[in-house]
């Protein structure tokens, strides 16, 4: 067994070392033993002339294999660098789904281009038909290369008929079965076909019972559909059941890996995503909405202070817990919120009503109020001996806590039943409206327990 | 092919009746018609004794699967009422990493009885062999249901042997192949034994290129393998190499789904991982903390602004936009780490250095913090005509976000670099510290303009 490839600093710098000196020889001698992910790994961190140079070094089908497994950004950028007919050299290797997906990264001109330059006819049909299909449904995810026999032949003519097929499928998980009208009536898997003897029938060896997908059902769902049934690949089948092509697991863990990095970065209040190599205008222009949302709740906040300009000026030391009510706010509402979300991404049955979840969160929120509340109550008096200001604080901060609890409960549930995305609610609005309704909270009890 | 079924709420409802009416053969006719995944969450959400008179209709096998599939803290409830021969029976028809799973779950005491009712005792040692890795390695996580064939033997010896052994492996992906030693050497695939002839040897269909992980890997590092060489199955093998077990991509689904949904909670302010069908103490434990450091945040914004009084005192107006600073600050840190917590969980190799990762995200704040500062000096001035107050704040803004954003993203290194989790960072620690040393950063600058 071969030592497991450990990609470090000192490598890539070997190989920038060669690429300067034009050492083709050793560049594809060192490269062509990798592993296409590891490859692409290194494209995506050397410079574009580097990455151009070992790229054309490479054999023709691990070359494809690296352009599929390059980060997007990079990849966008190193097509523009290659031409049309090197990129449909890669192409005519390239599972029908990946091909797609690449394509569509092009401008419109080079993708005729390219069209134009694909030697397998039926692939470039293929790649056609699917960039027809939305973004985000099962069709524009599915590959057209799975293994399919018909319900009426026996085991050696499957083996025989799958010995053609299977050249062009990377990984077999299960055989399709389908009909005279090619609609999908049943799937076995290759070990049972493995232990059939070459004249059982089909017939005796598939089972009915198949989970599939439609093409326009929306890949989140198909996610979950092959999550909770442990599926390694499922059948995608038009209004007519006939089979069109399938989707591997392979693909599931982008779309969950994906789906889980934008809710946490809508969490965090980053509105688009991106990576930390992206670069500093895309960050920016990502984070800055919600520092806008954050400008106008603090702007509103000032507002609201302002109306109690003169209890501030006779209590100043009301400023001093401000920032603890803002916060605290905030705080529980990002916590109520992330539950909700959460539970709603997961939960596909929840006899739970709206009225039982803010019950629910109703206790919760009681119950760290009330801590919070008495904790805070005993610091204020205890280091400001200030009996006045300690129940201020502390009955604001119940109220606060038990408001922005509901509300963050409330905000992301009223979205989802409107289908809009529940996460929008985690970031930037529930904070900002909890730090204002929370201020406006806090001196509206100092003025009835000061005045 | 069977219509998909659709569990929905006049289902379970038409369920329970059955139950309270004891109407066995009907519960029997619906349910064991079900895939088990949907079992279990009809279990997961009607009332224990409902879920244990359902439970005692299964057939053996399916009760088995179904107990795989359900909530963790509902299949802890509903063993506790099982007994442990009804356990053990269960077990018997698990593989051994599920089978192992839950028996951990149960008290010792009824680990003991369970054990000592396994029928297979084989099945019974190797439970207790993965139960002895530590949690989060790839021992714990493997299952030692595997196919596996000699180096010496021919694909016609493979498929009978095969035969025997396939019987216990729900999914056969690849074959390994091991030496004398028992030694992992090589693997293939099921595709290509079925288009070898009977007498082809297996050394001639193996390929020696075998990516492995040690049992005593990071479960989370054998996930970023998995995913990043697109693997639906990996041998587990121990220090001398000898074939253990096996991982497979269902495992790896919840293991990355986990671990975001734990970093999402994190950046939440939950600090351990709850679920919205916890009980209201388990979720108000894992919200105080988070609360309590919010809470000393406030305190020490308290002392700081304490130390201003008299500035306060003379210029009320600088209170307005405690809020605003505070918020801004907190945002700005929480985007800074996200982005870094994001990009430390993802890439393995990453030639940024510290330096670099700090001057662009100085880029990043100055481009924001101008954007941010301009805006509310308008803002100011337009809505207050105060040229003074709008100058303080805006330096400040300024200043507050390039604080922050830094800290933001020096924290997230420096605990990565001392293997702490850097997801820490993201919740209440980066938010607590930006509001604290925002307000003294704000009054330092009012100080020295007003003064």
């Amino acid at each position: 067994m071969s030592e497991q490839f450990k990609l470090d600093k000192e490598f890539v710098e070997e190989l920038k070392q060669f690429v300067s000196a034009g050492n083709e020889t050793a560049i594809y001698d060192c490269v062509n033993l990798l592993h296409p992910a590891d490859i692409a790994e290194i494209l995506d961190i050397v410079n574009l002339e580097e990455a151009k140079f070992i790229y054309r070094r490479l054999d023709e089908e691990i070359a494809s294999e690296v352009l599929v497994e390059l980060e997007e950004d990079v990849r966008e950028m190193f097509m523009k660098a290659l031409s049309a007919k090197e990129i449909a050299e890669s192409i005519d290797h390239m599972d029908s789904d990946d091909a797609a997906d690449i394509i569509s990264e092009l401008s419109v001109e080079k993708q005729e281009q390219v069209f134009s330059e694909i030697e397998d006819k039926d692939q470039a049909d293929s790649i056609a038909a699917l960039m027809a299909f939305e973004e985000d449904t099962a069709g524009a995810w599915m590959a057209t290369e799975f293994i399919v026999v018909k319900d009426t032949w026996n085991a050696g003519q499957c083996i025989s008929e799958m010995r053609k097929q299977a050249e062009d499928v990377s990984y077999v998980y299960t055989i399709y079965v389908t009909d005279k009208e090619e609609t999908l009536i049943g799937m076995f898997s290759l070990k049972s076909l493995l232990f059939a003897s070459d004249d059982t029938l089909v017939k005796d060896l598939y089972m009915t019972d198949v989970k599939s997908v439609k093409a326009t059902d929306n890949i989140e769902e198909v996610g979950s559909i092959m999550k909770k049934y442990d599926l390694v690949a499922i059948p995608v089948v038009d209004e007519e059941k006939k089979l069109l092509g399938r989707i591997t697991i392979d693909d599931i863990v982008d779309v969950l890996e994906d789906e889980a990095a934008k809710d946490y970065q809508m969490a965090s209040g980053i509105s688009e995503k991106v990576e930390s190599s992206d670069s500093i205008w895309t960050i920016s222009r990502a984070r800055l909405p919600w520092l806008l949302v954050g400008l106008l709740g603090g702007v509103l906040g000032a507002k609201v202070i302002g109306l109690f300009e003169h209890q501030l000026g006779t209590f100043p030391e009301m400023a001093f817990f401000i920032p603890l009510i803002a916060a605290m706010g905030g705080n529980v509402g990002v916590q109520s919120s992330a539950i909700i979300v959460q539970s709603l991404a997961n939960n596909t049955l929840d006899m739970g009503t709206t009225y039982s979840k803010l019950a629910k969160e109703f206790g919760v929120s009681l119950i760290n109020g009330l801590a919070c509340s008495v904790i805070i109550f005993f610091v204020i008096w205890g280091l400001m001996s200030d009996l006045r200001l300690g129940m201020t604080v502390s009955l604001s901060l119940i109220a606060v806590i038990l408001f922005a609890g509901l509300f963050g409960t409330l905000v992301p549930l009223v979205l989802s039943k409107r289908k809009i995305d529940p996460a929008l609610a985690t970031g930037p609005f529930i904070t900002t409206m909890n730090d204002v309704v929370g201020l406006l909270i806090y001196f509206l009890i100092g003025y009835v327990i000061y005045f």
